[in-house]
């Protein structure tokens, strides 16, 4: 692979590109440290000189973006025809920003970021007193100001449509609504079986289970370096949202939140986080420094996080593997056997936090943020209705109440940081994860039987990096499933591998 | 206070110039936190990249800064004629600024910030396995940098006055010479005098006495909690050489370091840091975001961290309101009386460690790397030959051997960062804290009697606050000296000081 990808990319035109780019590259690294920061380190009184640099400098990306010399050398190498693959995905996203940058003006950008970075602040104190009326106003803005975003973008039939493409290139409401329709029915369906049967009572317990929190962070540490190896390009730290950052060559960080009970959370967001991570870790060395390095589709990355979350994390396989660091982490789990635990973390339960759902409700928990995301941006419900919306919805979908904000509207960052159109790629790109298990097992082996070695892992690695991660962004997420599956996204490999674990687990 | 300076810069020109600058405090304030976590969080594979954003983006600002438009208003505004003290410090130090960049060409400027972003990594390991020649080549680059950046910037008598003047206004060679000549001497002579005296054997056994790091971090936490109340905008971390820095408003942050035994050093750091950092935060809230936010004389800001560490720190007075938490962090302390542990702090011994030496041996630390670097500056050594010269004047004029580079020439590390020409600014800083401490106690009594509560803690910070820090960088070294005290720098102080304390101390 190395040999073939080595020198990626060698036209002159698209060097000359390079190196104007670098100082944006420069500017999005210190840009992504100041977002880690503030989710992870940051004094609470400094976020409003925070945002106001973020601010600032979103402009004046902008503006190094748009210097005309940087415009012209774009446009005309998008008129070349002896560019490789590499070369024109980099035409292809410099395109797609400078579209953006060209549709959007800079004070906005500039208003866009400072609210979002000062909501963001608000929003974690909102979510700790469990207060929705604190961040009311700020959420109230960011509506107003995605659909001005809309607006300025364009869309044919839905804003919404506008929000969408921003995460997903060309993704449509229309797409999302026709997914959820295919999945939806099945999926409740399958809840519900699985409900009544027999064996679904009396392995709640664990759920209970106390832990002790500075054990379990050292536990995540021992776990990342078990899966990845040494950590001397990846670090883990705690934010009341796990998220997973890439600021570049060797500078790989993920977080992970804990509540000092219920370990599936905290694991499941520690292996989820890794996913992602590990495309960014595994994306060829020659495309750092490019518009092209790691993953720009929110859906291949998150079938990325998914695919170790789920069938890793939660395969009763991995689980043998780290048992024994595990029961000494958490001494409570002595008086389980494995099977109990392996149960705990595939138990389907719904619940009221979506990054602790199983996989199967799951995507009602999507399906919730899209139907209320959509109608805000399409004008039909207000703000200040969320809360009675959000629990109404929880209670139709999923059948439970939500007793407090912060277990409710609150519980996601999403919405502060101003990423209204994101959370459908959460669904797909875990359906995407199922498309990408089936054809991996076909192509190395089951799952399960590469899970009882060491080796095993890095086969499983290896192959993720040479059909998706070593790419970057070369493809956009129809032609890499088409490059890699040699067919196009289907969600019913989801549901069959639903249907088929859980059917076997619970004897339906 | 508050009201005779509110809306401190009226100036319509100048509110001109801030609107411009306030993209260059971003970039600064980012650039600062790339370098706080540089030290502390970035994972070690990081540094290649990091040093490259750093260095894009010193370049940038430098081309910001030499935007046509900006240079003309900078140069319009200093002939106005109209402007107050705060309206004339900022033209002062933005000028200061545009002579560098002006002189400084922008490849000069990313070489170097690229370079010692490195050389900071290289440095560390280099520390850590005790290896000079690992970070040999690096150091012989950034002298060849600095020796090229004295001939950018130009000087009158030896090259080191140039680089002396970036870090404090107008000092030179010759001054510091003179300053030592009158120190070195005494101080020698005093060091003698309290070796041998009678009661100066038997209270060394408390440096080994071990700590557990864990519980000595939270003990820091709390001492900084208790001289400064809630820590929502000041954080402490860990570092192998300690630092502070402010971010900017509500954001300052510290660092200290933990050898598992000593208390005394992560003890003094952490006071010395806070000294620091309560001048960035007692800056005047009006100056955040202009160039005078905060402290930009070292000697100032140095007279700050060293009065924190001495005459707070090291005060028997001090000792007795953190006595309790001392020793339950320390439970092995508890076999030692309070005088005990005050002559362990006030301990004068000629040691290897610069950041923990005492207050008399600590010039002559300084005085070793003030005659290494202006030695180097003037072509005089070789960087080869650093082990070599470092030992020889540890064992000269200390008279201790030198185990390893790592506690030898390798301990500092300010000339990973490219700063020579900083050091002097630790002696003279400390001088100037004594002359503090004495117009301080003049005005409202003697730090031991204020030192018996909190509310005298607070007029200690509220007397800082109103003759130093809340005029940022409004006035050089010398005119805030003649301000505040009435006469001018005198090295005096210093002496009186320390003869008088440890003269009672030791029965001298």
């Amino acid at each position: 692979m190395t040999e073939m990808h080595s020198n990626l990319i060698k036209h002159p035109s698209i060097r000359k590109i390079l190196e104007h780019y670098r100082v944006i590259w420069s500017l999005n690294h210190l840009s992504g440290l100041g977002n880690w920061d503030l989710e992870t380190y940051m004094p609470e009184e400094g976020s409003e000189a925070r945002g106001e640099a973020l601010s600032k400098i979103a402009s004046l990306s902008q503006k190094l973006f748009l210097e005309k010399e940087f415009v012209e050398l774009i446009k005309e190498s998008s008129k070349l025809n002896d560019l490789n693959d590499y070369e024109k995905a980099i035409i292809r996203m410099l395109l797609r920003d400078l579209e953006f940058y060209e549709k959007l003006p800079s004070a906005f950008i500039e208003d866009f970021v400072k609210t979002t970075s000062e909501a963001t602040t608000v929003w974690r104190k909102a979510k700790n007193s469990s207060n929705f009326s604190l961040f009311e106003p700020y959420l109230k803005k960011i509506v107003e100001l995605c659909k001005k975003k809309a607006e300025y973008l364009g869309y044919k039939e839905s804003p919404y449509d506008a929000l969408l493409d921003r995460y997903e290139e060309g993704l449509t409401t229309k797409e999302v609504e026709k997914y959820f329709a295919s999945i939806k029915t099945i999926l409740v369906e399958l809840t519900n079986r699985i409900k009544k049967s027999e064996s679904y009572r009396g392995s709640h317990s664990l759920e209970e289970e106390k832990y002790d929190i500075e054990t379990m962070h050292k536990f995540n540490q021992k776990l990342l370096k078990f899966i990845h190896g040494e950590l001397t390009h990846l670090r883990i730290d705690v934010s009341s949202h796990p998220f997973s950052t890439s600021l570049g060559k060797g500078d790989a960080r993920i977080t992970t939140r804990y509540k000092g009970k219920d370990f599936a959370g905290t694991y499941g967001s520690t292996m989820h986080e890794y996913g992602h991570s590990l495309y960014e870790i595994q994306s060829h060395n020659d495309l750092h420094y490019t518009p092209i390095a790691g993953g720009s589709s929110l859906i291949v990355h998150e079938s990325q996080s998914r695919f170790w979350e789920n069938f890793i994390g939660r395969s009763e396989e991995f689980l043998k593997l780290i048992y024994g660091d595990l029961v000494e982490a958490q001494p409570s789990f002595k008086k389980y056997d494995l099977s109990e635990i392996y149960k705990y973390l595939n138990l389907v339960k719904p619940s009221l936090i979506r990054t602790e759902a199983d996989e199967i409700t799951y995507h009602l928990h999507i399906l919730i943020r899209f139907e209320i995301e959509k109608d805000l941006i399409e004008g039909k419900i207000d703000v200040k209705d969320l809360p009675k919306i959000w629990n109404e919805k929880y209670k139709s979908y999923l059948g439970v109440d939500v007793p407090s904000d912060r277990e409710g509207v609150l519980q996601d960052i999403h919405w502060s940081g101003g990423s209204i159109g994101y959370f459908p790629t959460y669904s797909l790109g875990t359906a995407l994860s199922a498309m990408w298990k089936h054809h991996l097992e076909k192509e190395i082996g089951d799952i399960p039987q590469l899970l009882k070695s060491m080796d095993g892992i890095n086969k499983i690695k290896d192959w993720l990096k040479k059909n998706i991660h070593e790419y970057g962004s070369t493809y956009t997420f129809r032609e890499l499933v088409l490059k890699s599956c040699g067919e196009e996204f289907n969600p019913k490999y989801l549901l069959e591998y639903l249907e088929d674990k859980y059917g076997k687990m619970w004897n339906l």
